[in-house]
C-alpha cells in the first residue's frame, strides 16, 4: 500500500523574487503540488468528486525549513511520505532535493472537510478511496531545529 | 525600543483558491509582508541600500497552524513579535486574526545574507541599523500542535 | 454616476522575480485589485451575494502595453475608467502611474456570468445594482502600439 | 530553423480561484513558461549567462483573449510561434488549447535589455545564439476582437 511519493518539477522564472532565488511561499506549493500529484497516482483527484456538496482538504498546518535556496530551472524533487493517517487528517513529512542536495525539510498536516451552507468548513472523515489506499509510512519522524 | 508590529491588509481575489477560500501560501506572504512593514516602520528597508553587495534575508524556517479560513474581502491583521534576536538572525512569532478570532498562529526564522561571486548566499550579521532597532518581546512562546 | 476610480497600493517583495522588477503577471493582479475596489467603493461587492446560483465576473480578455518597470516598495496607483458598458460585460481602459512616471497603460473587458449545474459559465447580463451606477467616461480610447 | 514551439502543463490547484477556475493571471505565467521552455529546448537559458552584466527580457506587452475557462488538473498546451523577429525585440503569437478546445488566443512582445549601474533598463540587441536560432513563422497574423 502506497505511503510516500516522489514529484518533480523545474522552477519556473515567476517562482523567484528580486534576491534571485525562489520564494520561500513556492516551496510550500510544491510541497501541495507533490501531494496532489500523490493522489492522481492512485486514482484519486482533489476535486472531481460526483458529490453534491462542496468536499475539500484544507492545509491545518505547515512547516519547513530552508536549507539551500533554489533557481529558476533547478528541477527540484519533493519526497512526500505519510507520517500519520487520521480518522480525518494526514500528516506527511518531506524532504525536497536538487540532485542529491537536501534544500529543505517539512511536515504538512491536512484535513478533510465539507462546506456548510452558511461558508464554515466542518470536518469530516477522509474519502474512503483515498484513506484505503494509503499507510503510514515506516520511518522514523524527522526532527526540526 | 520595539519588539512587535501590527498589519493589517484585505484579502484579494486573486489570493484565493477554488475552495472559495485563501490558498495557505498567501498566509506566508501576508506575514512577509507585515515583517517588511515592520522594517519599513522603522525607517529601514529590505531592499533599497547603498551597498555595493547584494544583501538579503532569506527565510530560515517557517511554520504556520491555521484555526479558520479568510475569505475575499476579509480585512485580516497580523500581529509579529520578536522572539529571539540573534547576531546573524531573528526568530519572529506571530498571530493572524480577523476582527477578534483568531486564524493563524505561526513563527519565522530570517537570516542576514551576502550573494557571493558564485552565486552562494553567506551568513552575514544583522545589519547594525535593523538590529539596534529592535529587542525581543516579553512574551511567552507560543505553543504548538 | 461613477466613470473612473483610483487605486494605490505597495509593491510587495514576493511581487518581484529575478530581475529586480515586478513581474508581469502582478501588473494584471493590480489591475484586477483596482477593479474590485471601484465595485467596493459603491457598496457592491464581487463575492458575496444572497443569490442561490454562483455568479462572477470573468475575464473576457486583458491587455497591458509595459512602459516602465516596477521595483519593490514603490507605490504605483491604476487608474481605471470605463470605456464601454455593455448588458453583459464592462470594457475599461486604464493607466497604471508611479508618481507622475506612466508605468503601463491597458484594457481589460470583463463579463457577467452564472456557472450552470455541469460547470460549464453562462453569460448573464451585469447584476442591476453595479450597472445602474456605472457610465461610459468622456474619456478618448487609448492607443496600442 | 524553429519558429514555434507547443508547451504542456497541469493546472495546479493554487492556480485556481474562488470561481473555481484558473485565475487570468496565470494565463499569463503559462505563456511565459512556454516561452522560456522554447529558448530551453534550443540550448538557450533565460537567466544563465557568463556576462558580467545583468541582462533580461522584459515584456513589453501581453495581450490575451479568454475563451474557455480552465480548471484544476486540465492539461493545457500552450502553442507559440514567432510573429516578428526584431533586432532587439521578438513577437509572439500564440494559441492555447485544451485537447482540441481553443481556451485563449494572444500575443506577446518581448525585449533585450540590460540593468544599468542606476537600476535602469537599457534595450539591447538580442544575443546572437537566441537570434540566430529563429525565424518568423509563415502564419497569417491571429485577429483580435
Amino acid at each position: 500500500m502506497p505511503f510516500e511519493h516522489r514529484y518533480r518539477r523545474t522552477v519556473q522564472f515567476a517562482d523567484t523574487d528580486m534576491a534571485g532565488i525562489v520564494h520561500f511561499s513556492w516551496f510550500f506549493r510544491y510541497v501541495e503540488e507533490a501531494e496532489h500529484d500523490f493522489y492522481r497516482s492512485m486514482g484519486f483527484s482533489i476535486h472531481r468528486r460526483g458529490d453534491t456538496e462542496p468536499w475539500g482538504m484544507p492545509r491545518l498546518g505547515a512547516r519547513l525549513e530552508f536549507l539551500r535556496p533554489l533557481r529558476c530551472e533547478d528541477v527540484v524533487e519533493v519526497h512526500l511520505w505519510v507520517r500519520r493517517k487520521g480518522r480525518r487528517s494526514i500528516v506527511y513529512q518531506l524532504e525536497m532535493r536538487r540532485a542529491d542536495e537536501l534544500v529543505a525539510k517539512g511536515e504538512i498536516a491536512v484535513g478533510s472537510s465539507r462546506t456548510l451552507a452558511d461558508g464554515r468548513l466542518e470536518a469530516v472523515p477522509l474519502p474512503a478511496e483515498l484513506s484505503a489506499q494509503i499507510e503510514e509510512a515506516p520511518y522514523p519522524p524527522l526532527e526540526f531545529r
